[in-house]
This record gives structure tokens, sequence and C-alpha cells, in this order.
């Protein structure tokens, strides 16, 4: 049997011989020096919406963070260990990104899945269930939402859940903090995977925009 | 001030009028139909060691996990949330992938943290610290090995804890079983920032080599 | 019978018609004036792992020990005759080299032996085991380190070892003297038999890079 | 400063440019399946004398000790380490070599030393003095020997030097064992540096004689 699967060899044949080589002297530096991320990103696991590709980024440009629907925990100091929690004191403390941005997406099967808490368990653990929990507050309301069409409920819990995340963000102390010195900053943002926009949080309302449509560009997609 | 970081505006712009314009069809269908991919990679929030990069991934290929130091925690379906379970229990057993990959690296940050357990926690909560007791069995014989550089003791627990993320991957029962029944592989990789070699895990021995020097490719250096 | 083995015979043969033809001056002076190389090498016996082969050296370049596992034993000037001893006083205080390099190699058997210490002997004097008991201070600790592979375990004692003949080096008085006044210089080099790759010792950590890789050429995998 | 000496690391890209790539199999293929030589070379340090130059041998083919003057000491299981037996022991009950041949060579450092004893020590340990006192029982007469002139002395007490060892290693048990029952021969040989003859010695009357001379070739160098 393959070491790995074939399509992850090709493909990394094709990134050693083709992108690698004109970065050498990039990865080697960020080997030397280690990595100094200007931004992290808390994206989901969904293979269709990977923060580089999204992104354009290169080698060190983004510390990331992928768990099912993007989510971030409250602040939990006497938890058990948590993953996106240990990230986040990484990204911030130790590397002392500057930004962090929390992406969600359309059609996310961990949000369409805590709008129905009833459905079979995917394994005896439940452990989507639990994980899913977690936006239970802001789930009830929309779940039971009966004007929107499961379209509708769907985009808007996918919102509510990056705003809901970006709270949390600002419940661990040394994040809160470090915003109100203005050395740190908050992100939403949103990728609508059919048409490739990118919707972006305005901070102040809470709003989805289209930053490129918005401001630069006649027409997208 | 802006909606989202410059750096990532640009890149974003890059992608849309680049590759997304090139992949429109792949995009709309993946929207339309879902995602099916056939691997699910665990690995590091590094900024280095994005999968999609390293493994020149296109648009639903990958679904993807990301924490710090690409651990999985082992099956405790009595245990609170947890994001890499949950993320295993939706890629298995929902999208049904074929096969998972362990993807460590060098110069981990998180590894290099479990190697000096006495370390000054980076925030009250300590988050790190205890992630990465998730290790904390199989770093002791190392970090006591003085006779090993530090840079060859940081190399070895990188690859011994790919091996025993894989070993608890095996913890959970439908894991087990898909494996048995011959639908899912488990594989181990590591990626060296500094070369951009990829060296996968021997599934007998636990071995790591490089699979394009040690089949494929006739030169080296 | 033959004087000698056949294949010696026939590999003299294609040396005194070829090789030697070309270079018959160089012999000529070398064996008029006698040897100077610059660099004495401690290796192995091991027939896949010959310097002159992987140094491309020709006649008069390198002065060679060859013992199991490439040792350098302790100073000991009231102990037996020690041949390895004998050539580093040789080599260093007659032919005043200004290098010395201790080259291990991978899959080494007399390695293997050490990380077994409770083997079958292979005749009742059980002469290896006496010889590899040199490294035993240094073997144990990773003999016993059951989270590595073999291989791994292997490969570590073969890198451990070379930096502990070359501490052995030092423990004599004139080595440690020439070092000091910037006449001799100490170095560590790894042969991976399989890829062919060489690997030297970085004399201020202790660490095995490739030099070639790390320094001069584009190209890897 | 440089990992390695500079005339090494451009000798190892000539043979990994070169040599190892033509060989790429054989080094594979010897790294999968462990050594086999057929025959075992006992040599000397001296840079003008490496076995493999001189036999035009590849990767795999000898098996090979090196040390000051290509001495075998008498069997003495009950003694200190010695490099030279453990190798023997090796290279006759592990790898089973058929052949062990005693290869010394003219204007032999070694062998001067041993012919005048009464020189100063070239380090307080006079290791090359001990390790020459191996040879002490036959040097005597030929360094009383005023009727040679000193190159006839040198000669002569190179060649009953290889006798002495081919002696020494009838000494061990399973060598006069094998070689009773026909798996192993001994030989000598003695390589003229200054002409790049080849002298081998002859099993019944201890004559060396050129092999090719004497029954291939019409001339030599």
């Amino acid at each position: 049997m393959s070491l790995l699967p074939e399509q992850l060899l090709t493909g990394y044949r094709r990134f050693i011989e083709g992108r690698y080589l004109q970065e050498t002297q990039t990865y080697r530096q960020l080997a030397r020096d280690g990595q100094t991320p200007e931004t992290m990103v808390i994206a989901c696991c969904d293979s269709r919406a990977a923060p580089e590709t999204i992104f354009g980024a290169g080698a060190g440009e983004l510390f990331v963070v992928r768990n099912v629907a993007n989510l971030v925990p409250p602040y939990n100091p006497d938890g058990d260990f948590h993953g996106t929690s240990a990230a986040l004191e990484f990204g911030v403390q130790a590397l002392k990104v500057r930004h962090v941005v929390v992406m969600g997406h359309g059609r996310c099967g961990g949000i369409k899945a805590a709008l129905s808490p009833d459905h079979e368990p995917l394994s005896p653990g439940d452990f989507i269930g639990k994980w899913m929990s977690m936006v239970e507050p802001v789930a009830k309301g929309v779940a039971a939402n009966e004007l929107m069409t499961p379209g509708e409920r769907q985009t808007a819990l996918e919102r509510i859940s990056i705003r809901h995340s970006i709270a949390n963000l600002r419940s661990f102390p040394y994040v809160a903090e470090r915003e109100r010195r203005g050395e740190l900053s908050l992100h939403g943002a949103w990728f609508d995977i059919s048409t490739g926009e990118l919707w972006a949080m305005d901070g102040e309302t809470g709003d989805f925009q289209r930053p490129l449509v918005d401001f630069d560009e006649p027409s997208l997609a």
C-alpha cells in the first residue's frame, strides 16, 4: 500500500517542483527565524473553504485554527483542555498576531446540524452534537423561526454564530485587553462557496457586506 | 478601519480574479452537490505548514482540522466537547473519508512547549499547557534524554506524537471498525519547513521516510 | 588456487590500466615525498561506506582508520595498545592533519549490536560485545526508549556515538591543544546508504544537517 | 566555519552527482538487504593505499579494517577490547566473508617506526610505540641485519609482518576452523605505491609475486 494517498503525493510533487522552488528562500528564512504571522484565522474544516486558498496566502502569513463550523468557546480557565482556546493563547500571547478573523461559510454542515438538534447522532458519543451545543443559545431562536426558509435560517445562523464567536473571543481577558490597547483587531468574514464572494462583518453594526463590491469593484462573480 | 486586514483583501482579490475564475464550475458544483473529500487531514495551526499548500490541493479535496501540534485526543465519549473528536466524527461518519492523515512538521511550537513543561504559562489559564498535556505520557522519555540535541529531541517528539495520535485515532470504535473493513486508512506525515521535504510514516514500522526520494526520484542531495 | 580473490584481481587490473595510468606522476611523487594528507577520517568497516568513495578522494588525500562503528576510545595512556589511538597519534602528531572527521553511517551493524546488549555473542571471546561496550554509557538511554522505532533508535545512537567519539578525541591532550591553537578542527559526518545523503554535524549544536541542501542547492525532494 | 573540509564537500558533490547517480539501485538494495561482502581486507591507514581504489571496488564489495601497518593481533579472548579482533569476529562470524586479505604496502610509516624502536615517542602515551610492539618479535631480527640496506629491511619487515598477521589470524579458532572446512581463505598482498604494482603472497611458500605479471601480463607500470 502507498504511504500516502496518491492524490496527496501528486499534489506534493507539484508543490515541491513548483511553488516551493520559487519560494525556497522564504521557507528557509521562516524555518530559521520562526513564524511571525500578522493574522490568525479561525475557520471551518470544510474542504471548500480553505483560508489559504481564499486569501491567496503564502507561507508564514496565516496562523489557522480549523474546527467544525469555526467556533470559539467562551473563556473557561478551569475547564478541560480546549484546542481552540490553546491556539488562541498561542496566536495572541506568543505570536502576538494583530488580527483575528473568524471565517464562516455557506452550506456549513455543522451549522446545519445545530439547526436540527434532534437528528440522529453520527456515533454513540455524539461528538458533533456536543460540539455544536456551543451555539445552542443562539441557534434556538433561529431554528424556531418558521417565517424564514431553511436556506435563510442557515445563512442567518452562520452569521449569528460568527458574531457569537467574536463575543466569546472578547471573553478572554488578554484578547479584550489587547483590543482595548489597539494592538489587536477582531474581524468576521463569510465565504459564499457558490459565487466565490467574500462578505466581511462591519465591526460596528455586525452587518455583513462585500468589501470589494461596496468599495472598489463594479461587479463580482 | 478596514473591514478586513489589507493583506487578506489583496489576496482575496487575487483569488477571485484568478483561481476562482478558472474553477468557477468546480465551486458551483461543490456548492450544489456538497463536499465529498476523500481525505481528512489533522494538521497544525502553524502558518508555515498549510495542508492545501503542501499537497497542492484544490477546492473540495481535503477536509482539514487544524489545532496546535496536530493532536488527536483519545476516545472519550463521556468527556466534554472536543473539537477534534467532533471533526473526526463528521469526517469519518458523515463524509466517509477514505484516508485520515495526521500531519506534523518541524520546529513545532507546541511540541517545543511540551518538551519544556516547566515553562511560564502564556496566560493564567495556561491553555497551551493543558492542551499539550495530551502528549505528556510520550514527551517525558524524550525530554529527559540529554544525549540528544534539543533539535533531535524536538524531531523525535514530533514523530512520536504523530504515532501517538494515530494510536488515539484507533481508539475511536468506528475508526477501528472502518479500518478493519478496508474502508479507511490512517497515515502519518511530517513536513520539513526548511527543506520542503515531506516524510511519510511507514504503517508497519512507524518509521518516517521520503516517498518521492525512496520510490520515484533519481536525484537527491 | 588463485593468489587473490578473482574479483580483486579484476578490479586491480582496472585500476592499473585506468586510474593509475592517469595518476602515475601523483603516485610516484607520493612515494618519493611521503604522504601529507590534510584530513584524517575515522570510519566504519562497513563495505557500503568507504570514505574514499563517498568523498571522491584521490591518492594521498585521506588518512583513514576504519573500525567497527567508527569509535574513538577515551584517552588512556596507561592502557593496552589501541589501534585507533595509535593511528590518531600518527595522524595528528606525525602527519599533522588539519581535520579529523568521525564518519558514521546508517544501518550500522555495530550500533545495532550495542542496542541489543543481550544478544548472543558471535564467538566465545565476544570481541564485538567488548568493543561496543565503549558506547554503553550513551547506548543505554536510547535502547530503553520504546516510543522510538528501532530505526529511529538506531539513527539516534549512530549520531550520539559520533558526538561521543568527538568528545573522546578532545580527551587526547594534543588534540585539544591543537584545536585550541586553531591548527586542527574536528568534524562529524553521517552517511545515509539508502539515499546517498551526507549529513554533517554542526559543531556548535551537535545537530546533523545536509551541507549541500542547506547551503548550495536549490532543489530537494 | 564550514561544516566539513572544503575538499571533502567538493568530492562528495562529485560522488552524489556522478557515481551515486549511476549506482543508485545498488545503494538502495544494499541499504534494504544489508551488506554481503565476500572479502574482508585488513589494510593500513596510509592515504596512498586505499583498498577500494587499488581493487577498483564498488559499494558492498569489501569489508575493510584499517589500522597503522595493517596488523592483526594474536587471539586473546581475555584481553581488553580490540578493534581489529572485533572487526574480524564481525566479518567472519556475522558476514561470513569467504576471503580475508592482509594488505601491506611500501614505505609504511608504522613499519619504519618498528625498525627504529628507540625513536622519540610522538606523545607521552607513545601509542604508536605500544601498537607496533605487536611486531617486535619479528622486527628484531630484521632491524639487526646490517647486511640489508634500510630499504631492504623495510620491505622485508613489511612482508614478514603480513605473514605474521596471517599466522595470528589462524590463532582465532573460528578462522582456523572455517579455513579447514574450505569456507574461508587467507591471503597476503603488498602494494608498491611508486610503481602501482600489486604483489600477492603465495600461500604455500610465503613468497610475494605479481599475479598479473606472472600469469597474464607482459609488462606493468
